[in-house]
């Protein structure tokens, strides 16, 4: 055990995550605008008849769904490597806007133009391995 | 890059976070009481035909999603001002549980009577910003 | 306000993260598979006429609900007992696919096979209580 120290670079960490909340908020807006134009009203989730707006949803909820599971990799992963890791979070980023552009065609399948993200996904995943396994002094 | 010092006050940002925890806890019983009271098994996550089940379902369901959002705000600008960090969580905390009351009463609209709880999250969003710029030397 | 020590130990934590990444995989891509099998296509979420989808489908989604306060537990938790926090997780874990297991029955009930998950939840719980009053002073 011994003291730990911050990378001054986790600032820009912190920075992305907080462009994460944005994207969120972005994703959500685009849902409270396709409950109008649809009529599908609180505190249904799913229209029955229009998969239109279900794509819409579905893009916000997807990545809520995922959301967690990027933010311990951008920490962890962002802990070991800042710069590197504040990119991949960048990327994912990137990808989640490809992916509800690509969802909002209303063709489900154009949601995987947004598949680049798991680069910034899976380089975190590799960052919070190492992150692991440095701190057991593996490496 | 420095040692990393943590302040004695984020106790109570922990603390306040054990108490989300049991906030969410509250809002899933609400769930398991309303699946008998209203006659929706497992695992039917909505009601067909009656949204006063729906209203509580919800309620639950949109705090799950916001939490995450909450979660890293909540560590991240508890890190940057922890007192003023926990007592955002705590207006935060309040906020869900008048969201909840309000959509119980099965009329949606009335959910907004938790808005106030906008305060803390924005606070803390502000408090996060200021950790990323404070880490990066900017102030 | 002292300079933060992290034990190597909480290498451990970070592992067991990892770990409960690809167990959040597994579950989706048991969804994937069920999706083809009952014909359920994007970007539906639930079949209106079978439930051994929508079994499939809560499984996943149900440990995606409880996924961000089992991590900040873990991560709390794991601050103040590092190995104790990573041996937690590994039974939380294990609870998962115990209950993903009983729901892919078709049973509902048979989900409760993995209840065993919160003994490893409620002790990060107590972890983390005791990390927030170890800082503030009271242990």
């Amino acid at each position: 055990m011994e003291a730990f120290t911050l990378s001054s670079d986790f600032g820009y960490v912190v920075l992305v995550v907080v462009a994460t909340v944005f994207l969120l908020q972005w994703l959500g807006i685009q849902v409270v605008m396709a409950r109008k134009k649809y009529e599908v009203s609180y505190p249904r989730m799913y229209s029955d008849n229009d998969d239109r707006f279900n794509c819409v949803q579905r893009a916000h909820q997807n990545t809520l769904e995922v959301y967690p599971t990027y933010l311990i990799l951008q920490i962890f992963g962002g802990l070991y490597a800042p710069k590197l890791g504040a990119l991949c979070g960048l990327i994912w980023l990137a990808g989640r806007v490809a992916y509800a552009l690509g969802y909002y065609t209303g063709d489900p399948e154009k949601r995987n133009r947004g598949a680049f993200g798991y680069i910034g996904l899976l380089t975190l995943l590799v960052c919070t391995v190492m992150f692991g396994l440095s701190l057991l002094g593996f490496i």
